[in-house]
């Protein structure tokens, strides 16, 4: 206890003030307004005529609040079903999403490009810097209860810094589209933790065991975060796909994806339970498993009978594994996942990869006509964001797709692709390409 | 308990994946993405010129996730003030609207309309999805305590098909003008709960009624759900209202309704309440019954002066209701009414059935000019979505009225409505009268 | 007790009723809707070329509802770490929440300018009474534990009234520009409820201090209201700024302000704990001064620097002043503030107006570019809005930016403007202008 103490009393107020002024010294040589919210500049588009309504924060705003409510409620209450960390989760949650967001906007800022030697800020980084911060939060589920809160801020500076690498190999270097984060967000996040837990192991933790233990309130706490995490998930996976049908169809896939989840895990749950009852952590976490599975995928054409299978999948595997695997995680491999990341956004999060990979394979102009430029485009030379064509070099029938998509978007070329030149103004050609 | 947990056992995991199943085998043959979700379809509309801020995603989302968290916070929540069925409150209240927005999006395609042989989904249709099972949500109000998740399954398969029949009538065949579902949703969903509610009326459930009492923390939770009701209500009133004074006016008339409905409440619960004290199961219920009462008057010129007078109303009507007639209903009728969903829902429903009918009647072109069009419209050919003027064969000056709106709307007639059509690009047009 | 009971069986009623009937009377004979929500008037718009799309609603109802969720989950969760008060905490927050917004649209519709005798209601109007009202509720936290609801409607009664009056000379005589109300919400509510607390100061209140003590639940249920407080601050101070980039830009110093307070809270909080553990006081309170001090140049080109210093240092004001200035209040001046409201909304408040002046008297054209003029643009004859400069007599070089704005809006005049006046329809310059 006098350890604790003096590690809050002297070590956590050290690494909150230097970290903190570290941050504010980077953004202060290196952050700038981008050109939706700097007066100058957007008023410079607005007298070459566009108007006050097109400017982003309209279209992303509401998604980036649903995601903010995602972060540091959802998060933050899902983790309170373990009574005797009930506490830390909210408050620990709380601290190392205000440290990580900040952390991410740098490191996303080096990593994804910079302008003229600055990093610009917008609605945009501001989703992806709590993208990132979420991705820490998984990690966080994994080792809750056996870190201190200066631990943890070390653990989301070396995370963020990777995630960020992570990130700008899978979308940039590979050419991955993973607008929802199956892949950079869930599967790293869950991996990521676990690593940390394994390291973390003490074998008498064993001994605590009934701490783990929820009740009552907890489990009302803790519902308040899962309901939270279901409701906007659309909103997360959909957040930072292309406006307009994209956007759409990502919040739909994803609403419907859930729904089914949900079902497969009130199945499922019951039918493992050792004493017929319905087990409350299943349905807080697995029912979830539906949203991280359409992380990739949501945004191309799956259809609501595709995420409808996909989420039942995800819910089956993700009870199985609370129910299976996680003994096996910590006898055999050592590894205390103390929220049963793996369960939720581990295993979940390959789903969602396979079955991304799967939807880009087989992704034709029939079916998305000129939608597959605007979904599937890939600008070599610029930066890129999320939104780009799966490329894993493990399925060739892939590159085919890409190669159509290529084809499509040749500039300069006849056709369709040149109706859709003359109707936009440049200003919204653009934003599509951004 | 050996009963019950072979129900959860068995049961329950069968209802859950065989009714899950059939429902992907439906969406897999049935439902399709509608134009706006489709990525050829909207890109056809893109090199048609539309821009892709107008896809309908913009103007509906963030009322649909606020529908979305009434749903499952606001309902989930408002019910755990009942201590002894907290957490089934929110745990049951989870699995059957996550299965009830699935089979109502089928029931409702069905009812209203197929395009070719298929459903076709969209925001709209996932937020007419979460109206239908908001009023399963209040049935369960009724019969809380008194029913097996399985049994509750089997009643949303039921309530959610009659509800779109009902739907249908209403708003169909009667024409009648609904779109915050005082009728189709409150006065359907309170009257089918009570109805359930008798025929489960299990007498000597009178002995355990202590357990029925609230509790400090449980009054918390259930202040939560409460709060999000009343704050979101405006939105779930607006939601499917038509675009732009529409949309405004009904949140706006909402908001006031609430206001003054909280007032009387506080009011009425003071005066009525044995000991002087405030009774919390008033103000966590009949404080929402304001914006029941101008669900279908809401969007009509009801002024705030109009909708202050009717929040007052559903307040005190609501409060005593819950003093004086819920005994008597439990002591006369045999109906439980476990969470007073009859105070709540059911008369407010009715009044606001009542002060749709008289507002639509009082209106005229003097106070509506152009918009009179737009609100009132009627399609006959075409497939109805809540939107439509009032048509109770019982009200015979409502006629005029109606005579009044079709005479406007003739097409190829003089004055402004010609004006009208030329300021209008044939897609905004058609959304107008969508 | 059976003093209390007379009070709630009683005066409680009367006061209600009495007060609802007549704000109902006055809205009958006052409140009309505006042109956004008036089916006529909107219907004139679109017949001049307006679309559906172009109303108000879209752009403020999204930031609407997050204030709403401020004032209604946010200021009455953040109450109930007092566990005594827990209850009375978010039941009479929603009272006087309720009352206050119906009173302050009378208020503010009044002092800010009636059309024809007329008060006209809309987004803006319900976004400005949802702000009045949280200034109330401001000082209730002063005051909770020590007052009945009589009591409370009485002063909410007073203070809206009062409220209206402060906003109109700030904004309007003395011409500053407050979009977040550093000083109009929160120096004006928090030193108002100090005097309320200093007029109720009872000195036997120190013996049943250990009422004040928190616990668990209580905790958990107050990190609900500190976190939806926090998260929805960047909503708060953008939801009255202009269209564009400053809303854009206003929500995005916030983000930044509140991230830099956090890490500010949780290390200040570890270093004067006499313990060395987190004082959750400080964590529930003083994190969401960043908000508060953000409130005035958060619509300004702060930068993310700026508004990471500006949180930082009110994150380290707000912690010292729960550790060593409120016992100084309490013992010294007699003043009881129960939740410390001096900390979080007083000091900050003071600090946000001065930051305001400082970055208002930076301003120049060659930051701004044309958007100095729609930020800082005052127009003397018309009923002001939030959303204009900073004119505080005390700072001399401040006048030097207003000259450059108005030199700068002249009508008629060379350059840039001209430009800008070109590609604007009229509409849009009013909606600008507004």
């Amino acid at each position: 206890m006098t350890n604790s103490a003096t590690n809050l009393r002297l070590k956590l107020p050290i690494a909150c003030i230097i970290l903190e002024v570290i941050i504010i010294i980077l953004f202060g040589t290196l952050v700038q307004y981008d050109d939706e919210t700097d007066a100058k500049l957007w008023h410079k588009e607005i007298a070459n005529g566009s108007s006050n309504y097109d400017n982003n924060f309209y279209y992303r705003y509401p998604s980036f609040q649903d995601v903010h409510v995602m972060i540091f409620i959802g998060f933050g209450f899902l983790m309170t079903f373990l009574q005797r960390y009930g506490f830390s989760s909210v408050g620990f949650n709380f601290l190392i999403a205000a440290f990580a967001l900040q952390w991410a906007t740098l490191m996303q800022g080096f990593v994804h490009g910079m302008h003229g030697g600055k990093i610009h800020v917008g609605i945009e980084s501001m989703i992806n810097a709590d993208f990132c911060t979420g991705s820490v939060l998984i990690s966080f589920g994994a080792v809750l209860g056996k870190t201190s809160p200066v631990q943890l801020l070390v653990m989301s500076v070396i995370e963020v810094t990777l995630f960020a690498i992570n990130e700008f190999i899978v979308l940039s270097v590979l050419g991955a589209k993973d607008a929802g984060g199956s892949m950079t967000i869930h599967t790293f996040g869950a991996y990521f933790g676990l690593m940390v837990a394994r390291v973390l192991y003490r074998p008498n933790l064993d001994k605590s065991k009934h701490k783990n233990c929820s009740v009552y309130h907890s489990d009302l706490f803790a519902m308040i975060g899962t309901i939270y995490l279901w409701m906007f998930w659309p909103s997360f996976n959909s957040a930072v796909t292309a406006h307009g049908d994209d956007q759409h169809r990502t919040a739909m896939n994803t609403y419907y994806s859930l729904a089914a989840c949900t079902l497969a895990t009130y199945g499922l749950s019951a039918v493992v339970a050792h004493d017929g009852k319905l087990d409350m952590v299943h349905i807080q976490n697995a029912a979830l498993a539906g949203g991280v599975a359409v992380g990739t995928a949501g945004e191309m054409m799956l259809t609501p009978f595709g995420s409808m299978i996909v989420g039942f999948l995800a819910g089956t595997v993700s009870v199985l594994g609370f129910k299976f695997l996680s003994p096996i995680l910590e006898q055999k491999l050592k590894i205390q996942d103390t929220c049963g990341v793996h369960n939720l956004h581990g295993m979940p999060g390959v789903l969602g990869a396979i079955v991304g990979a799967v939807t880009a394979a087989l992704a034709t102009k029939d079916v998305y006509g000129d939608g597959l430029v605007c979904l599937f485009l890939t600008s070599w030379e610029s930066v890129p964001s999320p939104g780009f064509m799966v490329k894993l070099p493990l399925l060739r029938k892939q590159t085919d797709a890409i190669k159509v998509c290529i084809h499509t978007t040749l500039p300069g070329e006849e056709g369709s692709q040149e109706e859709l030149t003359t109707v936009r103004t440049p200003d919204e050609a653009e934003k599509l390409n951004a």
